[in-house]
């Protein structure tokens, strides 16, 4: 492994987090709060990490293949969190560092379960933090990177495949800069237009800045203890679509800004997603309307907690824990749906869900004629054996994580099998909040230490779709010199 | 398809199990109980329907394919509990009928997941027939079948494949009728052995019988309300080991026969399952020897349990309920796992289990040298890729499955999100008894009428591996002319 040119890539990124630290900083000094020490203790410390990094490990050759790609995003996501946790701990408003570690890995990620009991006890600068990680992480940290630093190294696009969720990562052009550069500025410009529509209702500037990098990244850290409930059915609506849209694929959006609407139309993840969603909500609503005045009511609480939780935000208006059985059982599967691939949102994502099927029905028709040749096709284009079977694996070693965790996470005493196994499919896949304990108006705080480092790789896990992390954490990628 | 043969052969397997009803009959005329009316008019009603089914559908050619092989298991075992479930319900013994059926489904599909709340007031005859649908449906009933009927139909391997539980179905011998008499000569062996350790125990030998066919089919019904608690240790060891026995591959009995040792060491199935019981008898002994009074009790009530799960019997000896949460994880995780294919047991069967995760090696080797080729070998041979395909699809379709139960059984308003997500996992897998209210304590008979019938389905589909019954529920497998 080309371990040189992996420290040299993760002291450029840890200069990137320290500019991204001047944003809260900025925050903390308009707002004239002690917590700007924090953030300029923790960008010292990030320049120094950073300064020690491209020093020491100046690379002889920037050539990286697939195992210097995964290693470097998991290696670049652990690290960031570990110093972009510093800020909480050394402005004592979150005083235990496993606890910032949790959080910010929760930001990252954008997962948005939090340790918090009491959020609005929480400087503006720290809160813009909070919610910034969400934004920065949900497209990506090193497309981020990649978007700005000048050919860092060749074969990048082993990069862009280990840190963009989904199946088959393609590029949008073909310069991977290019591709990287088009993504954050759709990013931007949505994130902009969901700033000015909150803007426009109740919300001040830095509470639609805060929902709008939640929304974006489909995080979902709010700045107030009761999430979205306490806002007008108006930004409850704007937050609704937006999350909608977070949760589609950004090639849709491309293909919209270069007027190829036909690509768009023959989009199958989006149709499938969209039917996901309108049958949820009708679902969520036949069985919510007797709790509510009016259907109104009820249908904006339904189509709210659904987007939220198939977009892997996890922001709420309503304890969806007191809900009938069925629509929180509808709501574990969404979470593991999740929406679709190339977006910002978690999950196993939808393409992978439709490939299944897919291979269900080819599966079905090869048992009764065994001698037929059927092919999987996707968007009109036939899907290769390779991809089918890659997406089949990645669906049991998805489960075999899931079931790990669920099983360490037990270890809890305190906690029911019901939080413990919510926990686990929220954090896994970046939703957030679960059900019973860990539900909306709950919270992580009560769990152990191990237990919120666990779900912390939990969480890191889920966002960077397993391989990354597990090349990462396994000895023999360190030691074997073949590749 | 050939409709008319699936009915012709479907009129046969009734008049086999007529023959089998004789059985319990002649129980109830030992014990002078009035439920033998009850057996008397079901051998009836089973002989009238027998005959109607072989009159009205005399087939022109007996060539069978692939969907009738499949369609003809489903309706078989369909049929078999409808008819099977009429003597507990002209008996009045279980009065409701919809009651009778789940507990008959429960029996031939050796899950022993119980509706009865007083157990031991049914009287001889009635316990017989409901352990002994577990013994019939254990080794399968069209096996028997064709074990006794000669040369019924040409291609019978097909039906073989349909109802022999594992990713792959061979014959021992080239001639399928001698691998099905094979089957069933050791099963019967096996039985009699255990019957007659138990009969050296204090159990009579109708409770030898009752827990012996319980233990064979990996059933779990017992004559006790209690389960296994009451008996001796010596009972309970003895169950515990045949419990193990009934979970391996009936083809390492075969080759112990045959004096082939080496191929039952190189069994690699074998040594996983072992190495899966061996390590959680280990951990649930270290959760569970605080609760007991010394380590042999916990040792003994952790084997018991351990076994009873991985197996899929569900006999207890303790109300795991009530033990450390972690516990309640892992048996969770042990019953979706299950025990070996081709053994009597359900769950995903272990050689499943074991190709996922060779997939995954082989996936992760892939992604790091994307032109490298490796392949999976199992007991020493290379597995074809279109098996390991099928081993995955199969994964996901039975993750598709366990999803859709678990939705439509939290329509129950009275029951909790464990006890709703035990119960799909116990019955879809075999098992009997979940968590919670469905525990070793508890029962199903607080369900309404349609959770009833939908968990019925999911122990059938569990016990059939789901694709014959998917193609039997399938409008197109009937309507369609294609082949």
């Amino acid at each position: 492994m080309n371990r040189r040119m992996v420290f040299y890539m993760l002291g450029k990124i840890i200069f990137i987090e320290a500019l991204l630290l001047t944003l809260p900083f900025a925050v903390s000094l308009i707002y004239k709060e002690s917590c700007a020490w924090a953030f300029l203790i923790t960008i010292g410390i990030a320049l120094a990490v950073g300064l020690i990094l491209t020093v020491l490990s100046k690379p002889s050759t920037r050539l990286i293949y697939a195992k210097e790609g995964f290693v470097l995003v998991a290696l670049a996501w652990i690290l960031m969190s570990l110093i972009g946790a510093l800020p909480f701990t050394i402005s004592r408003e979150i005083p235990n560092y496993i606890n910032a570690v949790f959080e910010t890995v929760s930001g990252f990620t954008t997962t948005g379960a939090s340790i918090l009991t009491d959020i609005e006890s929480l400087s503006h600068g720290i809160l813009f933090w909070r919610s910034f990680t969400h934004w920065v992480g949900g497209m990506g940290v090193l497309v981020f990177v990649m978007a700005l630093v000048p050919s860092l190294c060749d074969r990048s696009i082993h990069i862009l495949r280990a840190e963009v969720p989904g199946p088959v990562v393609g590029k949008l052009v073909p310069k991977i800069k290019q591709t990287a550069k088009i993504l954050y500025l759709i990013y931007i410009a949505l994130t902009l237009v969901q700033v000015i529509l909150l803007w426009c209702g109740e919300m001040n500037l830095f509470e639609s800045l805060i929902h709008s990098f939640g929304t974006a990244g489909t995080g979902g850290f709010s700045s107030k203890a009761d999430s979205i409930a306490g806002y007008s059915a108006y930004s409850q609506w704007v937050i609704t679509i937006f999350m909608l849209i977070f949760g589609l694929n950004f090639n849709i959006y491309f293909f919209i800004l270069i007027k190829r609407v036909k690509s768009v139309l023959k989009n199958e993840e989006m149709w499938v997603y969209f039917a996901f969603v309108a049958v949820s909500i009708s679902i969520v609503t036949a069985n919510t309307v007797p709790l509510y005045e009016t259907f109104a009511e009820a249908l904006r609480h339904s189509a709210f907690q659904v987007a939220s939780i198939i977009s892997t935000t996890g922001y709420a208006t309503a304890d969806y824990t007191v809900w009938p059985q069925v629509v929180k059982t509808l709501l574990i599967i969404l979470m593991i749906i999740g929406s679709c691939a190339g977006s910002t949102a978690g999950g196993l994502k939808v393409s992978r869900v439709i490939l299944l099927f897919k291979q269900i029905k080819r599966e079905l028709l090869h048992m009764l004629h065994p001698r037929s040749v059927s092919t999987v096709k996707m968007d009109g284009k036939k899907v290769d054996i390779a991809t089918l079977h890659s997406v089949c694996v990645y669906f049991a070693v998805y489960m075999v994580v899931l079931f790990l965790v669920f099983l360490l996470l037990s270890l809890e005493t305190s906690f029911s099998f019901e939080s413990n196994l919510s926990a686990t499919i929220a954090c896994f896949n970046n939703i957030g909040p679960g059900l019973d304990a860990v539900g909306p108006v709950g919270s992580y705080a009560a769990y152990s230490p191990f237990s919120k480092i666990l779900l912390s790789f939990a969480m890191l896990f889920g966002r960077l779709e397993i391989y990354p992390l597990l090349f990462a954490l396994t000895p023999s990628t360190w030691t074997k010199k073949i590749r």
